[in-house]
């Protein structure tokens, strides 16, 4: 059986996706979603109230809402829909008041928003994402003591996404740099980044995914055959070994994951926005 | 009076952490936070519970625990601790279980994980992301046809971050264009752009806030005085008008809401990771 869900929010929607995403993971079941943020006015939301109405009619199966709204009279719309109706946030609020002891204030619901209290926070996290770019790919070994990781591995094993993930999520300054075939011969460390041992991290992949990677790139090449992936590999894994570089290997995991892990293993700070 | 709020997980954290600040952000209090990612097993539980019990004995302050933990072992340990623990899921899983009239079966708590399931969807995540990077700041011009959004505005508008975003949070592909110094004086849009008038997107954003930005770059300069800023942002939103782009001024939106907002004005779809 496939449930329609609607992800609403006053906002970006973003935490009524993650959240309801991850209960909905929970359950056996197929979904369809639609999400709808910037649902601010009565207008809209009747609007959004038409559409949960209609579709149920039309599937004879009611449709889930998660929604997250601060403004009671939006919410006392969505509300009355004929949807199975869920405040995310709302139900977390209650026991936290009475822990708190003292009542809610919600200013407005802009849990990703832009406000003067967060700019200067806001304004690193955009200068984390341009170091990472000026730092992708070994383009630029300059100003490396300003980096708080710098990601080693061969080509396409994940490393540019990860900075870039690094830099977005938590405003981490990640450099990377690769190690090309023509380094395989005589594998060292580059002398640039000896002196920053300690933000070295490695990322290593299985050979056979990195070739069907390297395939869709660049089909039938020495590039991206089975056994130039492997000697790589395993080139760039023992030097990871050699220098007691820190190394984890992506293959099973999205770049949330090895971002996650790359911050646990080496004891940085995350911050949040 | 501050408090201590720890995020804890089987994952990577970030749903505990996005939900439990937007729970946080409702009320006025000001709060040191603690994320602790990929507590699976009973010994890192148990180091987490002591961590929490001497924070308390320490700061006579109890902590807020906001968790999320598939296994019921690891999660009474969690519970077991002093803290004010709340399982963000479990509060919407219980109702939920109660419409869907199925149990819930989790597998495993990955919410931002790579599973055989989603292996196809994570690849084309990565290549929008590569996409993105190799059309960035009107690098390549070429291929066009395979991009879904395009982004336009002056040099610092925020069109690179949030091509970034665009790609990295929904798998989509995201070129952008900058429209430099040089060709204001006769300001038209590329024919290259043309054919995509469609997909066409305008960036704008307030001439002090962009004079700050800039002159964090390149301080003193002709490219971040207040009279180049104002001069560039009106030959620019004046073509914007003439080619009837939507735009949007981000001065107070985070990259987060602009992403949202283009999806929403464009009428894409979302995807999730």
């Amino acid at each position: 059986m496939e449930r329609s869900v609607f992800y609403i929010s006053d906002g970006t929607a973003i935490t009524a996706e993650v959240l309801g995403h991850a209960v909905l993971s929970q359950f056996p079941v197929n979904t369809v979603s639609y999400t709808l943020p910037f649902v601010e006015s009565e207008e809209r939301a009747n609007a959004v109230r038409e559409r949960i109405n209609t579709l149920y009619q039309q599937t004879g199966v009611r449709p889930l809402v998660f929604y997250s709204i601060i403004s009671q009279t939006v919410r006392d719309i969505i509300n009355s829909s004929d949807g199975f109706c869920q405040d995310i946030v709302q139900a977390l609020v209650a026991p936290l008041q009475g822990e708190l002891n003292i009542p809610p204030a919600p200013e407005a619901n802009r849990t990703h928003g832009l406000t003067a209290k967060n700019l200067g926070k806001y304004d690193a996290r955009i200068a984390a994402i341009d170091y990472t770019l000026a730092h992708d790919d070994g383009i630029s070994l300059r100003n490396l003591d300003q980096a708080q990781v710098i990601l080693l591995g061969v080509s396409r094993c994940g490393k540019t996404p990860t900075s870039l993930y690094l830099a977005m999520q938590f405003g981490i300054r990640a450099a990377n740099y690769p190690f090309i075939a023509d380094d395989m011969d005589n594998l060292r460390l580059p002398e640039a980044l000896k002196p920053f041992q300690h933000k070295l991290f490695g990322l290593t992949i299985n050979a056979e995914r990195l070739a069907a990677i390297r395939e869709e790139r660049r089909g039938n090449s020495r590039y991206a055959s089975l056994r130039q992936c492997r000697m790589e590999l395993s080139e760039v894994e023992a030097l990871f070994r050699r220098h007691q570089i820190p190394y984890l290997n992506t293959t099973n995991y999205s770049v949330e994951e090895i971002s996650a892990k790359i911050i646990d293993i080496l004891g940085m700070s995350r911050r949040m926005y």
